[in-house]
């Protein structure tokens, strides 16, 4: 179970309000690069784990903190946005610039939550809890963590190259410094279970030798020629050793080894229309007259 | 631009029509784990890519390798419904089961598409572009690929165990390679461009002196009584050097570094109840009597 | 900022795991009357909190609360699967009954979570954060909360009166009585703050002379024949003071006061049909002639 | 404006409830093919004409009588429902069938509406006004409501032959015949507007000069072999006058006209991978040894 | 069933037209607080009732009246785009403002729309039906009601602030009074039943014995330090008598009273990694440890 | 299966980069009258046929240069961010029109994908794989096909009049050109099997024997005063031949021929207020009452 505090994790100020990066900070609220994500990920991962204890406490530490990382990005947005233009005239009269602020907000900022941070992208759409990844395959949710670290950082950074505020750089300073750590974490996991050599492929437990061997270790090319684009001839994933040391690379141009399906006639109750459904006779007709 | 041939890229076999394992199936075309994802992420990474030409032709050589592992699968689906109960007294009649396999199936698998697959996950629900992850960043995407192939594959093995059709096992055996095969070659060309070392933090472009280094490397823990999981103690994430040797691990028992946040009261065209728009007297009271 | 503890709130058990009941628990955990839709909104609610500091502080309390109900129901859903058909042929051959078990699980428990709750209702339908209410107006905030509050406990009764197994209803005891208190919590807000008399109608800091008051206290019906069912004649809403004390309730029979709209052609790049784009001496023809 | 009745345009009556029939009905009231879309949509459509005033008359007559269809559907699915098992020992019990009927039901069915229909498809995905089309255009209207009509009418003739309630069939031997007319409607208007010769391509206001016409009535094959399916060779569409009689149908087979695409690599600020971000001359290097 | 009239239900006029009005306007219309949402939360109510008469003709008398306040905004978007941008050179050339209107427009009343009304709210995400609440149990439903319309009107006098226009104005003052009305009617019918006294806890129809009522009037604290704040200490819900007269409000400061949970290992074929598969004997160990 | 090839289908050029005409340009790639929509609605058309393999043969062509169609407006969506502005302070700097491109730029094509396109609408809004229409009935399929096409060119001609850059015009010429040939195509396929006389009423498989043919050829007016609009009454659907040559047009004043529904009470377990669990007696009092 949780507790909470009053305090924040780490200081927010804000110095130019400015209800334009109040939209852009939501992406890092509710878009799928976002707090909101990652929190609700590592939850689940952690709620779910049938695997070592370990685990389980792990994932639980690190989604509480990220509560505490969108309480801080809630309250930079409801910050940025104190003094936004809420009327059309008001707008109009500032600067004659035909309402752009007003016209650049997230307008629900304003309509639906009276200056206040919404669990939405920077583009108003809701955050959607399709995007808690949780599997029960601790390579799996480390993998998918680490993404969604890597892409938080690269928002965190392009975020903070955006504003000049000297509070949001710092606020952001510090989030950034987090996913720093946070892709660590999750890929010290894996290496501590062996690395890729042992962890890979993913999931380890499905034995190798019911999977077709073949195709394995091969990049296929789908170029309509057969031939391989030269940029990839010596790529690191078209030869030598597998990263798992259990196979090698090659390159395999991709042709079709299977049939051009066939389906039966639906059932009368599928209710083709009635050119479509032939008699078998008809269909076998059809196909040789086809072939 | 792209091209098409009828044939299949690997056989598609079903010798037990099984409208249950339809509608399973359905979590590998229209899943968050599945091939529209992985499809529409590769070809939107290439189709973006900023960086050397190499990465767009690696992309686009495997998006439309995918786009014939949904066409097998889409085959699969509609196979597998072939002879499927499709009125409540015939499924009432075979086996005086209470319409259980009509009851099990997907609906829209009759009612919406005939007897055919839907780009969809195995509850029905459609799959939504979010899921398209392309940062621009190549590391980012490299691990959201991994990760989309770990999903994948784990989700290829559970249901390689759900079913025991030759036909379908041996489908899945194929796809299992394949994803064996993805999984190496996005996690090689981190390797082949310096490895997690020179990778991490992702964006390694973002000068680390801007974030607030004191953080970077230090496992926050969130126990109420400051204290630290025994399990956790020497996690390779808790204590020795980093993953990217610029640092040294550390354990940090998170408490409060921010301010109690005030927010200042909306305009009055925010329209909170009265009672919220107190005069900043006072609020100065209040607060002090509330401190 | 939060932190966290290993144990649960309260005692969660399962003596007879049932992955059917676990389908169905997904509603409180991912269902619009859920626990992630109240916990996330009281947060969103308290971090925008313009008004007194007290309302801040009374929502994060129970927000916080609400994590740890999250987690008792993911932990209910987990236990409940375990031991769950995890195979066509399992289910088949367990009792014949054409795996009806596995028919009515949600697929994702077992494919895309190797058997753990995830973030979706019942129907596996993933939660959307646009339930999330938050208006900045703390009345409308505590109806929506008792709202939450009602229809959550509405759900809890009937997942009660679904099961009886000991454990679960053990729990389902627990989270009604807590639904019994928050509807009172958030009511009792409004009672502190006046009552109806005071807060409504809501925004009460809008004055009612800007509003159309000849309809602010009519009960609008709307019969073709323009009576008024005999149902409703003497309801408190028809007639009386209003709940307000500011107004007469009366009844009145809807009809137009409006004109026929009439938009103007839109401009020729927005490319209507020829025919649609009329010049303006046609369409007056046009207009009179349809008069 | 609008007006209601308290009796329902025809009768719906169901002799034997049944709660997965009322899963199914549920497509036809919340699905894409269903009648909250088409309602919704001809209304918005009549809400936004700007062409002469009889479409907008002719779209709100047609909208009014769909409400009234939602109602019906609406009023069969809360009967079907009467009885349905509502506890898992209940349906247990009943025959020993594991649940299936509960199992196969919509748990939003009794969970969140206490035996009554929501507005979602038969897979409980509720309804998303994005299915809502209204262009502007009367031609596009018009195919987009002929289409709805269309794929409705498929739905309840599989409906249809899905039940064998004799009330049930007589309400949708009722729906069946409206969309037969509704089809001959909207296909009317383009009959009354002059028939597809005049009304093709829509929009029939673009100036044909403006568009590249060389490729205006190609059919395009994208066999990687450059051939064409001999199933295709003589069909309506690749030989012949077009339909709108201002072209000759013509076979051509795709191939690239374009470049390979170059972008520009981002801005620092972008913060791709330092490996991403050659200079220039690098950049021009690569091109060559990869050209 | 249903009949419409030309006519609107109340004067809609713009003076001067408004593209980022229109836009803002679509809260109102596809929002969570808009139109749409109450109209078919009304209809759903009120077919799904079973309880008396009554209720069902109240709610659709009055989801019919709304039909109609969706039609006067959709006829207030489309007037408001009247002379609306729609190109980029026509935006740059009139005020050099680099295209700030189009800019800051819904693209969509353009591109999709042909400048009219689109069913999505002022961020452009269309209305999903999963905010139609109909929950069986009138109680509820009547809150959720009292809530849309709380919200609605909030939603309503912030926009009549942002604009200026007499006509807007008009129209808006008179939707303002009809969410007066529809606030006072949901709330009053609550006070029929009994008020609050006897409706609460919703479902009254739940025997309170069932309940852990220990924990039925207990405000629950959160702080980490088991504190209470001292802005809540005599706040109306932690202490006196309850609002429905059944028990004593009282202040517990949260601790757990549940276990640490200890999931099963999942079955070999739910594939997690290996080294999450441990022998029974290493978890006790392993567990053993980690106490 | 499918190949690739480097190169466009079409050259796309830019001359004058416009973040804003990449944000319009989305509607073209995620909307739902976009290029996504239509190659994968022809792909799951293709790949679930069950009628002559002319049909799959058909369908897999088209969907094939789709795929060529999202990458060249992916390309022109990057090619017009190149430039654009990435920070506040850049924007403002520029021209002192408070970020006006910024705030109407879409914030996800830097913020998410470094300068690039995203597979979401103009609003971005994410495609959603819902309006993927693929009926198993031909007819029904290709009026959804011709649809798409219909509105996927007045949604092309709209941006082809709001952009004065000659490589984009040249570009959308060439798409216009294409969405006029598929037009044809998908009418074609109806011409070739009959014209709507023998395709309509689709289903045509379904015996109009059972439908209601009382009501297959009637409009229906929904005016409560049970006229006919004057703009009506000689419309093409009103009166003379239906277009299937089947019957005869006439109108129909709407009227209730269905009773007015009387639900039962629901079960205990439903949980309703007590107030609508009437006794049966009760409740015919009442009706009786209410009547």
């Amino acid at each position: 179970m949780y507790y909470c505090e009053p305090r924040l994790q780490y200081p927010v100020r804000v110095e130019k309000p400015n209800p334009l990066f109040a939209k852009m900070l939501q992406q890092a609220i509710g878009g799928v690069e976002g707090e909101i994500r990652v929190c609700l990920q590592y939850f689940f991962q952690g709620w779910g784990q049938r695997g070592p204890k370990k685990y389980r406490d792990m994932l639980l530490q690190t989604a509480t903190e990220e509560i505490g990382h969108i309480e801080m990005l809630a309250t930079a947005v409801a910050l940025n946005l104190e003094g936004a233009p809420v009327s059309l005239q008001e707008a109009a009269a500032k600067d004659g610039a035909v309402n752009a602020v007003l016209g650049g907000m997230n307008p629900r900022h304003f309509l639906s939550a009276g200056l206040a941070a919404t669990p939405e992208n920077s583009n108003g759409v809701p955050f959607n809890c399709s995007h808690v990844y949780a599997t029960g395959n601790i390579a799996g949710d480390m993998l998918a963590n680490a993404t969604a670290e890597a892409t938080g950082r690269t928002l965190a950074c392009r975020l903070h190259d955006m504003t000049d505020d000297p509070g949001m750089k710092d606020m952001l300073s510090f989030l950034i410094a987090r996913d720093t750590m946070h892709q660590q974490q999750w890929l010290a996991v894996i290496e501590e279970l062996g690395g890729f050599t042992d962890q890979l492929p993913v999931p380890n437990s499905f034995p190798q030798s019911e999977e077709n061997q073949t195709f394995s270790y091969a990049y296929f090319t789908s170029q309509a020629d057969g031939g391989v684009p030269p940029t990839l001839a010596d790529a690191r994933f078209a030869t030598g050793p597998s990263l798992d040391g259990k196979g090698q690379f090659s390159v395999f141009p991709n042709r079709p080894m299977g049939q051009e399906p066939q389906l039966a006639p639906g059932p009368k109750s599928a209710y083709s229309q009635k050119e479509q459904q032939l008699g078998l006779l008809d269909k076998i007709k059809q196909t040789i007259a086809g072939a």
